[in-house]
């Protein structure tokens, strides 16, 4: 009997936490969304000097608000789940882990308080809450799109690596440390920053030579942008393209038929499903 | 008799203020378009400080003509209305007003003078006024594409601004305040200057670690600019791949059927060529 | 006789200067564009104070022999065509003239020898003269594109414009002169920069609300860079599309036939031409 | 007998060296990829004086070690191959050279001993030995769509370049040196920067009609980003769009056929199913 009242126990928990389709598993995540979210602004605004010399006891309590919700949380999902070692070594496992125990070390090394900000990517978790609401259709199209495109975008960034290289090797043979690119890593990093058209301008180039380089270097990144554009613009045309598949009518032969044809639009016959 | 002669006045008026279409509401608009035009200039010459010194005196006699304009223009708009209520609350009632009050407010608190340039907001009239031109069909098709592709849009910059937040936090942390990183906010708009490829420099890397974490953000804005891109690219080109067509089936009503399609690929009923 | 050996020498002048199919006016062609790309490098070389110093002279006699070459093709294109008024109104006469006058002016009052920079619009020229080759595909189809999507591009630069002017207000009032915002213009300006994901880093905002607004303007700028992409993306596509027309079948009704296609892919049929 | 002996051994020297598909030849160039990223790590390492100071001995060794397999490696390809000038030649074969070269000549002459990192171009090898896995179908649709769209994209690029000379040289004339436009290839280098919206911020215009311009020419740039996007993403587009297909007319050899074409779009003859 105790058992079973364990289990009804645990399988309601699991309602509640892991399901978002019922009542009280909405309501659950949108107050988890709120605390993710009040606890983030609580750790960003902690690191802001001004406000931590004014408001830092408040914002120390509602941090250990917080802690003690997410860990009850945490346990939580431990206990309601079948296969707790598969949630603790998930994606989201380490991070629900890693938003509490910087709170808890910080009691013993003070020294490593700025590690609860690494809290933010619980954030990541809107993703799983989001998977409720209507947004799920456009972001599955984009996931999809990029998906698809993966390997082309591999070779694309590979190649952008390699050039990056090649590029920052030359500048700094050109310009070499006395103008700022100090080491060959320094030299790529900055060719990352001018290539993609950032150009934080902390280093640039004196010798006529290096600017002419410079000028070749920003042309290209200029231009090359135009690669991965293209790749995720075709992708998620394909997307809304795909409507029409290659299936062949029976008794036509016509092709082309969208994919959730029944009947040949050509020729009306009935499609093979 | 009075009364019809003032409904009368109030039409006329109405026809004036609102209505484009006719040579009167045409020479109003352009008149207004014109002084708009003039206000913001005045308001932007006057911000200039040796401009100010020299002509102060002929761009406040400017300021407050218009200004007397504008307050008998927002008079007529609410008389001449049937709800004026409804103009009043509405977007381009309350930017009618902001363009007029702080004129008004400075003759009282000198010190607020400087919402004069709130002005600057009855440029969004110019959309209105354009209503009227040729330029109406493509405005149209960009605001299309655009509203169509919103929830896709929103998916994205939501997930921007995610990255921002777990990606400042994590240069906060690598960085620390001594290299200008001072807090998590400030990293957070560093990472967002970074990721769209903006680069201030105001604020630069300085350890190795935090150098290959920017090239990492760099490449990530440099890669996924590909996706509002191809988003708003794809809904563009989909008003005109005109492969399927908004006929419905005369028997189950689906739509979205090919060009060339003779039978309901739903049904298989003949369709109306 | 006289007159007509006149006229044979001005037919004879025409077909070198202006006509770019038979040998010697392709000679002269490829004469003009050296001596183009000579004069402008020796004006940058001549802007170059190092190179100045020690080549000053001989960059003068370049100048100057470049500058007598350019006078006698000035006037052999006036002496040769029918209309020379025409010519010295059009585009590349002003220009023409504009690239010889600073010379003799130089002589007069050498304080505007700057001018002579000017000459570099003679590179417009370039256009005239690749019209020869097999670059003109690909630019015709480039202008097209651009030409049939200019309402489009348009009305953006118009909104852009318009939200710079707004947002750059905002900024002037949030960060104030204070910090580098020192006028509304000046504001407008930055704002520009901003959105263009320029981001030289002359002036930052400085304060929290002018770096949330200017993250704003950032994602704005790095998200609506999507439209024009999207609309010339959209524009080069159709381009390649319309090989299919919507010419119906006189005997099957199939549509979406080639432009070029003389027969129905459908049934064989012969098409209307 | 001995002669023999020789071929075979050549024989299977070019088997392991240049062939990939052998056992034997995935394992020799798995080696050599790992050597040329070693080498390129210890050159940049190198670089870094605070490593160099430390590590230097053992940097150097590991530098003479790869050299030596370099130089055995290079003198491998050149007896493998029946012709050993086409690899010398090669552009895989200067680079292979230039990667060793310096090494040697650092013995005698110890100042050109940065010459060394030239080693990192060996980093193109990675193309050839990455032909081998699945990649290569996204490298190819890649590298075909930017061959496609070459012409368009030189026009472009010649474009930039004419417009970066003309404004470069507009604003020398409106700045001029007392605001850091010290030359017009100054100028121009800075137009370079500010239109591909890189944006170093080293040098800004001061005065207000060269911000003017300068805003002319960021909107021009972030405007322009659009073509060679289009271009690219209209040339990866056109590959799957297939409506048309290569099939040849059996008749008149026309091709570019409709997937669904029953009959020849050009002389109305059966086309094979």
């Amino acid at each position: 009997m105790i058992e079973s009242a364990k289990n009804r126990f645990r399988s309601r928990l699991h309602t509640v936490i892991y399901e978002a389709d019922t009542p009280a598993g909405k309501v659950f995540d949108l107050i988890l969304l709120g605390l993710i979210i009040l606890s983030i602004a609580a750790v960003m605004l902690e690191s802001v000097a001004s406000v931590q010399i004014v408001y830092g006891r408040e914002l120390a309590i509602v941090e250990w608000v917080i802690t003690i919700f997410f860990t009850i949380e945490y346990i939580g999902r431990i206990v309601s789940v079948k296969k707790p070692y598969a949630y603790i070594v998930s994606l989201y496992g380490m991070i629900d882990l890693l938003s509490l125990l910087p709170s808890y070390i910080d009691l013993i090394f003070p020294g490593l308080h700025f590690l609860v900000s690494l809290r933010a990517f619980r954030l990541l978790r809107i993703f799983r809450i989001l998977k409720l609401v209507h947004f799920v259709g456009a972001a599955n199209q984009l996931a999809d799109a990029l998906k698809r495109s993966r390997t082309k975008i591999a070779v694309f960034l590979f190649t952008v690596v390699v050039l990056c290289v090649m590029l920052g090797t030359v500048m700094y043979i050109v310009e070499g440390p006395e103008h700022g690119f100090s080491s060959i890593p320094m030299s790529v990093y900055w060719t990352i920053v001018t290539l993609t058209t950032v150009g934080f301008g902390d280093i640039t180039p004196a010798t006529p030579l290096g600017q002419l380089i410079s000028s070749l270097i920003m042309i290209l990144g200029y231009g090359i942008i135009a690669v991965p554009t293209g790749l995720v613009g075709a992708q998620l045309m394909r997307g809304q393209a795909v409507h029409l598949n290659t299936q062949k009518c029976p008794s036509c032969n016509a092709d082309h038929h969208r994919d959730d044809a029944r009947f040949c639009y050509n020729c009306g016959h009935i499609l093979n499903s």
